[in-house]
């Protein structure tokens, strides 16, 4: 409906059935929305206290308070504080996985494809979902979402080792070991979330560029 | 007393009063060991058993009965597991400090000494102590002990950094962002305690090496 339209006709008919009244809890899609964002908040917000004060240390009720809401509330957007801990290490692997889906068609040698996915991952360590990602402990979770994160690492892992073997075949990574490279490389960039601070005065790009610099050159041929 | 003077006198005779009874209970120094030897011994199965089911998930109880003893036998020599993950961390560290402690005094380049330390750490963490020193969580300490444990940390994050500067100075190591290297080679060490597990095929040295290969290079300049 134009605004003309709405002009001419400022008091609502009852229109014919097929014609979508205006409600106020809005369409079905909005409303799914809004409980996407307020989910996405929720996750959010628990990867901050977890980070802050821990997982064994922060409760479902500290989280409800901080957002103004009550632990039922919490309840009807997820399971359990187990399953709060899954999805905030899912969200951070992932934009782990966009930035290796994203490098995997950079036009370039394997080792330029290995340290563009390198830097993304540094950046989405120093996100609010790097403590969570590194931090949390397997053993916290039951064995079904244990055994999910494991798959989630090790795809992660494999996906920096395929690039390392990808950067020899293609003779832009020096002769090494591709399992223990990979593993001294994801653990100096998972390491980021021991020792970030969100005031830190470099930006992630910049603590990317400064971490991998050694990487950089002892990938070298 | 020779086999041939104790045959010869087989009834022990009450002896001047400067002579030293042999005491079933020992001399103070044999009981002193003694209770050092069980203490190290409770250190190290807590690591072991923080390391296998998680800080939290393991309980005093759970120690006391793998180790034949009751909770109060494991009170007396420890305050609490608090004190006890303390006691797991230092064992840790110290293992660290005394190979910083030797590298400092090997004739050779920055460069050297700081390889020689760093294979010293990545043994130190492939041992039992490593979990602890890595996995478990500042906020799980009371605020004095987790003091202690950021300092010992920051001595030995100052150690790497140290080392690379005087690799720097020297012209053995090539110039580079020294905090932001110490990070990425803490980084690589630490994690080993993330994916090692005691049965691997790799020998701590072998795994040591190869780890580090990408810095011996990265490194150089």
């Amino acid at each position: 409906m134009s605004p003309r339209q709405k002009t001419s006709s400022p008091i609502p008919s009852a229109g014919p059935a097929e014609t979508v009244q205006v409600s106020p809890w809005g369409t079905p899609e909005q409303r799914e929305r809004r409980r996407q964002i307020k989910r996405e908040a929720l996750v959010r917000a628990a990867a901050r206290a977890f980070r802050d004060r821990g997982y064994h240390n922060t409760s479902l009720d500290d989280l409800a308070a901080a957002l103004h809401i009550t632990k039922p509330t919490i309840y009807g957007y997820i399971g359990s504080k187990q399953e709060l801990l899954f999805e905030c290490f899912r969200a951070g692997v992932g934009q782990i996985q966009s930035v290796f889906a994203e490098a995997e068609h950079i036009e370039g040698t394997g080792r330029e494809r290995l340290l563009a996915a390198a830097r993304g991952y540094a950046e989405a360590i120093t996100s609010e979902f790097g403590w969570c990602m590194v931090r949390a402990e397997d053993q916290d979770l039951g064995p079904e979402l244990s055994e999910k994160i494991k798959k989630l690492k090790s795809d992660i892992d494999q996906g920096l080792r395929r690039r390392i073997r990808e950067g020899i075949a293609d003779g832009s990574i020096r002769e090494c070991d591709p399992k223990m490279t990979a593993f001294a490389l994801a653990g100096a960039l998972n390491w980021i979330a021991h020792w970030h601070r969100t005031n830190d005065a470099l930006r992630p790009g910049e603590i990317a560029a400064r971490l991998l610099d050694v990487f950089e050159f002892g990938l070298a041929p």
